[in-house]
C-alpha cells in the first residue's frame, strides 16, 4: 500500500462509518486539521498516530508503514481554481504585501514558517451569515547574517 | 494623483516621522492590516477614513480622490516568490484540500468569501521563538441552486 | 460510484431515452443550467433533487451520495479552446475593465458573488439569425472594512 | 493623439466634471457598457458618436481620429487577478461545458458570437443584498460545411 | 462509440483499403478538408453525410451518434510544435498585425469569422518546386455598437 | 532611426495624406500585403523599394537604412488576443491535424514554407454579409533524408 | 502496429543483438544520425529504407507501413531538461542573435532551413578531454517579396 | 559605459563604416562567431582583445572595463520567434532524443559542454541554393560518480 | 526491466529489510548521495557497481542492463513545490547572483560543472536545532574564447 | 535613495576603488557571500553593519535608511538562463528527490531552513581543473503535528 492507497481507504471506511473528520480526528486525540491532510496524505502519522488512527478506522495493518512515510507534497493547479481554495490564494495575492509589512514590523526581518505551524478553522455563528474563522500559527523565523 | 502616488507620498511621511503602521492604524481607528492594505492601495478608503489619514499624516487634499477610488486589485507574481508570501502560498498548496474538506464538513457546499472578509496579525510570545498568529475571517457563502 | 461515474451514467441514459437537457431539468423542477452543471459535477444536488433525478432517469440508488457530495470545481484548460467557451473568455477579457467600471458605478466598491450566483440561457429568435441570450445574476458584495 | 491618450483626457475630464459612465452614455445616445468600452478603448467610435462625445465632454478636435481609430482588444493578465473580473473567469471556467451543453441543445452546433454581440448591466434591489444582472446578447453563429 | 473511436476506425479501414481522404471525400460529395476536419473529429457530420459515410466506408451503424455529436475543438500544444503546423502559427505571428491592417482598410471594423468559414488546399505545380495554395474563406463580421 | 522610428513615420504621414495600405503599395509596385508587413517592420526592403517608398512617402533619407535592415520578427502574446487575430490562432488550431493530412496526402512527407511564401486578402462581395478570402502561396519543401 | 509500437520493438531487438545505432545505420546505408531519428519516430523511412531495415534487424512485416508513416514530430518539454539537451538549447539562446547577425551577412535576409538539412555527429579525439564535432547542414532560405 | 552601451556605440561605428563582422573579427584576429557574440554582450573580452577592438573601431577608453565584465547571459523569449532562430530551437527540440543516443553511444555517459566550446558558420555554395554548415564544437564531459 | 521498474524494485526489498540508503552506499562502496540517485534513476551505474548492487540487494541479473542505461534526467515541477526542494530552489533564486559574483570574483568568467560534480549531505548536531551541511563540489570550467 | 539605488552607488564605488567583494566583507566583518547578497539588496543590514559599510566605502549618510530596509527577495526569471545559476537549479531539479531521501533518512520529517541559513564558497586548487566548493548549511525544521 502507498500513501494514495491508504487515503482511498480512509474515504471508503468514512462514507461507510458516515465518520466525520472531525471524529477521526478526535478518535486519534489531534486536531481536525492535521488529521485531515494527514488522512489527504499530505502528512506524516507519527507512529502512535498510525496506531491510533488503524484501530479506530480499522485500517489494514500493513498500512502502517505509507501512513508513517514522509510525504511528497505537490500540488496539481499552480494556480488554484476551485473557488474554495482559490479565495485563499487570492487573499495571499491581494494582501500578499500587506502582510509582509505588518509582521517584519512586529517581529523584524524574517517570514512566518509553514513548516513548524499549526492550522484551525472554527464557525462563528451569525445571523447574518456564519463566518469561517480560519487561524494560521507559525514560528518567526529571523533571517540569518553570517 | 493616482494611487501610486500616494502610496509613495504615505511612505515617504511614514519614514520621515518614522511612524509605524499601527499607529497609522490608530490614527485613523482602523485595524492595521485593513489600514496597510488600504495604503498600499490594495483597498478604498471611505470618505470618513480619507479625511482622516489626510489630516493624520499631513497628505494633499488632492489625494482624496485618489485614496477613495475603488482598486484594481492584481498582482506581479501569479507564484510568489518572496520567502514571507511563498510560505503563505505554500499553505495554500499544501492544506487547500484539507481546508476544503474541514470547511465544507462544518458549513455544507460554499466558500469563504475573500470580500466580506477581515484578516488580524497577532504575536505570541514563546521562548522557544515568538509565534505569527495569522486570523481570517470570512462570511461563508453556500451555492445557490436555481 | 465517484461523481465521474454518475455524469457518465447520465449521459448514456440520456442519450438511451433522447432525452433533452431541458426535459431533465423540468423532471426534478430546476432550471436547465443549472442541472446541467450538476449532472455535469459541478454542482452538488441537495438531497430532494438526488432523489428526483434518481427516479426520473432510473439511475442507480448509489449514485446518491456522489450526487449530493460536494464537487471539486475545476476546469482543464486555464485559457479555454473550445470556440463556444473562447467568446466567452474573450468578452471576459475585452470587457472585463468595462464592467468594473460600470458596476461599481452602479454599487459600490465589491463584486458580482459567482457563488450566491444563478445564470438562464434563452434563445431569442430574429429573421437575420437567432440570438443567444445569457443572464448572470449574482449578489453584490461590498469590500469589507475593519 | 493616440487611443492611450484620449482614455486619459476622457478620465481627467469625467473627474473634473464628476460625470458618471451613465451621464457620458446618455450624452452621446448609446448604452453605457458599449460608451463606457470605447471611452476605455476597446471598441472604436463611429463618426456620429465621435463627434457627439468630443462635443458632450469638451475633447480636443484632434482626439477624433483616435476615438474612431480600429482598436487591437488585448488584455494584460491571460488569468484575470482583479476579483470582481476573476469571478467572471470563474464563472467561464466552472459553467464552460454547461453552457456548451445547453446553448447546442437550443441551437445546434455552432457559437455565440463576441462580435455581433451586446451587453447590459442592471440592478436588481433585493433586501437580502442587491443583485447584478448581466444579460449577454450574441448572434448564434452555426458552424459551416463544404 | 464516441468521436476518438469512430477516428480510429476511420483510420484502420482508410489503411486497410489505402483509400485518400480525397477519395472520402469525394465519396460523400464534400470538400477534402472538411470531410477529413470531420472525420479527426473537429466538426459534427449532419445526417445525411454520417449516413453516406457509414455506407461508404463501411462503419458501423452504432458510430452515426458519435459522428453526428458536436464536437469539443480543443488542441494539444498551446503553441504547436510540428514543423507544418508551426510554420502556420508562425505566419500568424509575423502577419497578424499585417492582416489586421489589410482586413480592416478593406471591410471596416470587424472580424474574419472562423465559424461562418471554409478552407481549401490546393497544388500548384512549379518547375522550382510545387507550391501549397492555402486558401480560407470567411464572412465578415463588423463589430457591434449598442 | 530604428525600423521602429521608421514605422512611426510612415504612420503619421499615412494618416496626414490620409493614405491607404492599398496606395502605398500600389506607389511602390508591390503587393499590398507584403508592403504593410515591410512598413510594420516584419520584412526588409530590398534597395529598389526602399527607395521608392522613400520618394513617394517624403521619409527622411537617413531611414533607408532602417527600411533595408533585416528585421527581427517577434510578436508580444504567444496566444494572440485581439480577435481577428486569435481567429486566425484558432484556425490552426483546430484545423492544424487536418491540414497536416491533406498537405502531406497531396505533396508528401514535408511542410509549406513560412519563407519562400506569399499571401493575399480579397474581398468577395455577398448579400448574406461580405467574405474575407485570404489566400497563403508557400514552397512546399520535402523533408531531406541522409 | 503505430510508430511507438516499432520504436519499442526496434530498442528491444538492438538491445538483444547488441547493436549500435552506427551498425543499424551502416546496414541501411544511411547516416547514424538520421537513422537514428527515424528509429525514433521523428522521420519517415522511404520505402526501400523500410524493407532495408525490416530485413536487416529482422522486424515483422507490418511494421512497414508505420516505418514509412509521416511522423508527428512534437517533444515533450518545451524547455528540455535532460543536460545533454538542454546545452544545445542553451546554445540556442545564448547564440541565437550571433547566428542570425553572422548568417545574414553572409547570405543576406532569410533563414537555414530546418527540413531541407542534415546533421552530423563526430568525435574528435583530445588528450585533454574529447570533443562532440557536431555539423549541421541547412539550405539557406531567402525571404519572399511580392 | 556599461554592455549595452558598447554594444550600441559598436553597432554605430559599424554603421557608419560599413564594416562587417567578419572584418572586425579580423581585425582582433579571433573568429567572426565568437567575435559578433562578444560584441552582442554575451562573451567577455580578454584584456588583449578588448584593446583591440577599442583601437580598431575607435571605442571610447572607458569602454574596456565594460568589454571586459563577465556577462549575465539571458535571452527574452523562452520559446525563441524569429524564424531563423526558431529553426535552431525545432532541431534541438526534433533531434534532441536523437543526439543523446547518437552522442552518448560514441562517448559514453556524459555531454557536450557549451562552456569549453566554440562554433564556426560556413557557406557551402550549391546551385540548388547555397547550404549554411553550422559547426559546434564541444568538450565531452562524462558524468561523475562519487 | 526499465530503470523504472528497477527503482520500484530497490524500493520494495529496501522497505522488506529495512535498509537505509547509507547502508546500501556502504554495500557499493560509493557515497550516499550519488547512490540514491543512481538508486532513483537519475545516474548511471558502472559495471562494478551495476553487479556490487545486484549481489547485495538480491536484485534480479536482468536489472543490470537497466541500473547501466544512461538516464534521460527530467523532474517533473519546472518550479518545485515540495517544502524541502522547493527551498533549495529558494536559494538559487535568492542567492543566484551573489554566487554568480562570487564565484566569477574567485576564478574568472566561467561557470561550476553540475556534471563533473558530486555532493555531500551532513549533520551538525547543534543544541538549537541540529544542521543539514550540504556541500558541492563541481570543476570549475572557464569560457572558451576562440 | 531605495535599495537599488544604494546598489548602484556600490557597484561604482568597488569598480573605481578596484575593490573585490571578499575586501567589502572584510571591511565589516562579515563573510563574503553574505555581503555580496546584502549588497545586491538581498538581504537588510543589522545597523552595525550599515554603518561599518558607510564608512568603509565612503556611502552617503542617506543610504543607511535603504541598506536596513527589509528587501523584496524576487528574482527575474522563474527558470534562470544565465549558466552559472541554470547549473545550480539544474542541481536541485536532478538531485532534488534524492537529497529528500537522504535528508529525511538522517533527520526525519522535515526541512532544511532557507532562513536560518548561510552558505559559503570555497576554491580547491587541482592540477585536473580548480573546483568550486560550495557548503549549504542551514538549520532542520522539523514538521510539526498538532
Amino acid at each position: 500500500m502507498n500513501k494514495l492507497d491508504v487515503t482511498e481507504a480512509i474515504f471508503i471506511i468514512k462514507n461507510e462509518k458516515s465518520l466525520k473528520w472531525q471524529e477521526i480526528a478526535d478518535g486519534i486525540g489531534k486536531s481536525v486539521v492535521w488529521t485531515t491532510s494527514a488522512c489527504l496524505g499530505m502528512n506524516s502519522f507519527p507512529e502512535a498516530e498510525a496506531d491510533k488512527i488503524i484501530s479506530y478506522l480499522g485500517l489494514p495493518l500493513e498500512s502502517k508503514q505509507a501512513l508513517m512515510e514522509f510525504p511528497i507534497k505537490e500540488w496539481d493547479k499552480a494556480i488554484p481554481q476551485d473557488p474554495l481554495v482559490y479565495r485563499l490564494y487570492e487573499v495571499v495575492g491581494v494582501y500578499g504585501d500587506t502582510l509582509k509589512e505588518v509582521i517584519q514590523e512586529k517581529f523584524g526581518d524574517g517570514i512566518m514558517s509553514a513548516i513548524d505551524f499549526s492550522m484551525e478553522v472554527d464557525k462563528e455563528e451569525n445571523p447574518k451569515g456564519d463566518r469561517v474563522i480560519l487561524t494560521l500559527n507559525g514560528k518567526f523565523l529571523p533571517y540569518a547574517t553570517w
